[in-house]
């Protein structure tokens, strides 16, 4: 039903619980093997059980075989579960790495020469004095670093330039990260004491095929099909046994680490609850006990009803200053009506 | 005793737990009010109950009267409780922000007039997602952003340029930050529900008079006088009754926010445990609870076996990347032995 494979379990998730790599285990290693109360239970992106009828990706086609030796069949519309028109057409290239290509696309040319996953070792480490788990990914060391502008791998691909959309012309596309920060089933290396393999999934959300431009210049109908590729995304990898919580991001700007200007972002499936959600999902938990109301929509209707920062009051969204705001230019962007993920979201609201 | 005055308690700390400002209190500011576990009865710079004579300030010599209205007195050298020759001079400016010189100055210029304390409004703000204080303080806007060379408000004062060191030569200084991010007694500004007035201590530490130069260009004896003043600094602020956690700290390159070039740190005493080394202390107390070992003193003597992360292990300090590091130059120095904090610790450890 789903479009991708989802990763054969690495040996550590077979027991009953995570069983830690070999060698000295020291006393402090414990805490890594205690189960989360915080997160027990819970995924990050939806309420939705993973095993619920109403978990339905959006599935247009699929090419199980490597690109380079099929063509990829064009993309038909298809109605999404909510009534969006939302194509998706799935590619696997020739390293394992999914491929998505969301709306219409051309095939790519010929001469096409799909990238391949770069080398490494993939890690979780145990750090017991923040008692939270580190990500160690080597192969991110040689990851592509602000190229030129004809050098961009995230362009269409030409004759002479295959990138990683295998395609000569798209609408939005998303690929497994060539040099993923978590990745399940990838080679280890030695593990030392308190670590385990890596687990999870890296994906890169391209917004458009054109290189110039930012999310703030896409047209309103391409930011409405981006929402959709979004809680496509995080439908999909919320089913994944191998993801506790799907993180959709962009950082945007070199002071923050960016490394290709083409307008896209990013999608972490973490193995766990990373701590921060982890704090805000108790938080309304407690709140949902003491009160029976959720937390983001008290603290939504508290805005609403106050008039002083809110700055977005429409179609169904509220966008407003917190209180406690930590940076100074904070904004939270939640739904007026009470949702319980992006997938569960009416098309309406994803629109607004 | 001590060299500087305990601010008045401000009015949310005289009931028998903190009172939250006024107006609307919603179900979710809650927290704000309950006692943190992990941090009761703790000082995160000290072990030391405030009360016991153990804690001893370096104090040279006081003034309390205003700058402008006395001449400080010349420093003389005194033998600090465990036997290092560490002078100090205790001034207090116009608008009552403290100066501590450390070592021997000469006095300011008769024209020297003292910089002033910002104006705005101090709050802390609970947010009730993250369940942590945020601080506010709307006088850092206007604070010195890299200024001319010439107009550097670190070095010592001239005939014509008054800077916050009442000094025309001196080894070392401390001063209240006259743009302090955390402040006892300071003026709030109207309450939104869940703040509170803002509390604890902010202060620079200005390493030499030369403005040229960084922490490591300075001389081996210079720095002995360093890790002197933070042991001095760090034991007067954990006696306050309004900060719980001392952070000793410095942002060193324009990247992260350095504003003044002269080479300096900061010292921050805040009024709660920050959530990091809430964190932390928890860990630590865990592992405490269950071995009987201290959790730091357990890792580094891991790391010293293993001899695989360690990069200095030499008089007493050991220097290692931790198996979990969470930067690529991520380095923990600790003393070899066990020290509960860094003013228990021996002079000859604290010169290593």
């Amino acid at each position: 039903m789903s479009g991708t494979t989802v990763s054969a379990r690495p040996p550590w998730r077979r027991a009953g619980c995570p069983q830690l790599g070999q060698g000295h285990e020291p006393e402090y290693i414990r805490g890594a093997n205690a189960t989360n109360r915080t997160d027990q239970n819970r995924r990050g992106c939806s309420d939705t059980p993973a095993s619920s009828a109403s978990v339905r990706p959006i599935l247009q086609g699929r090419m199980d075989s490597p690109i380079m030796s099929a063509v990829p069949t064009a993309s038909a519309d298809r109605r999404s579960p909510r009534g969006v028109r939302l194509a998706r057409t799935t590619m696997v290239q020739p390293d394992g790495r999914h491929v998505y290509l969301y709306g219409a696309f051309q095939p790519p040319p010929a001469s096409y020469v799909a990238p391949l996953l770069t080398s490494g070792e993939w890690q979780q480490r145990w750090n017991p004095l923040r008692q939270e788990w580190v990500m160690y990914a080597s192969g991110r060391q040689g990851r592509t670093f602000l190229p030129e502008r004809a050098a961009c791998p995230l362009c269409p691909s030409t004759e002479g330039h295959s990138t990683e959309i295998p395609a000569s012309a798209y609408d939005a596309a998303v690929f497994e990260n060539r040099f993923p920060a978590v990745r399940s089933g990838a080679p280890t290396g030695p593990l030392p004491p308190g670590a385990k393999p890596s687990a999870g999934v890296s994906e890169v959300v391209v917004y458009t095929d054109r290189h110039e431009g930012s999310f703030g210049t896409l047209p309103a109908d391409r930011l409405d099909a981006l929402v959709e590729v979004w809680a496509d995304r995080c439908r999909e990898l919320a089913r994944r046994s191998d993801v506790r919580y799907v993180f959709i991001f962009e950082n945007r700007g070199e002071a923050v680490g960016v490394t290709l200007h083409h307008p896209h972002g990013q999608i972490m499936g973490y193995p766990f609850v990373p701590p921060v959600p982890a704090i805000e999902l108790a938080a309304a938990s407690r709140h949902q006990r003491r009160t029976g109301t959720c937390l983001h929509c008290t603290l939504a209707a508290d805005e609403r009803r106050a008039k002083v920062r809110v700055i977005l009051d429409q179609d169904g969204i509220v966008g407003y200053v917190p209180v406690s705001a930590r940076w100074p230019y904070e904004v939270h962007v939640v739904p007026a009506r009470h949702v319980g993920a992006l997938p569960d979201s009416s098309s309406a609201v994803r629109r607004a």
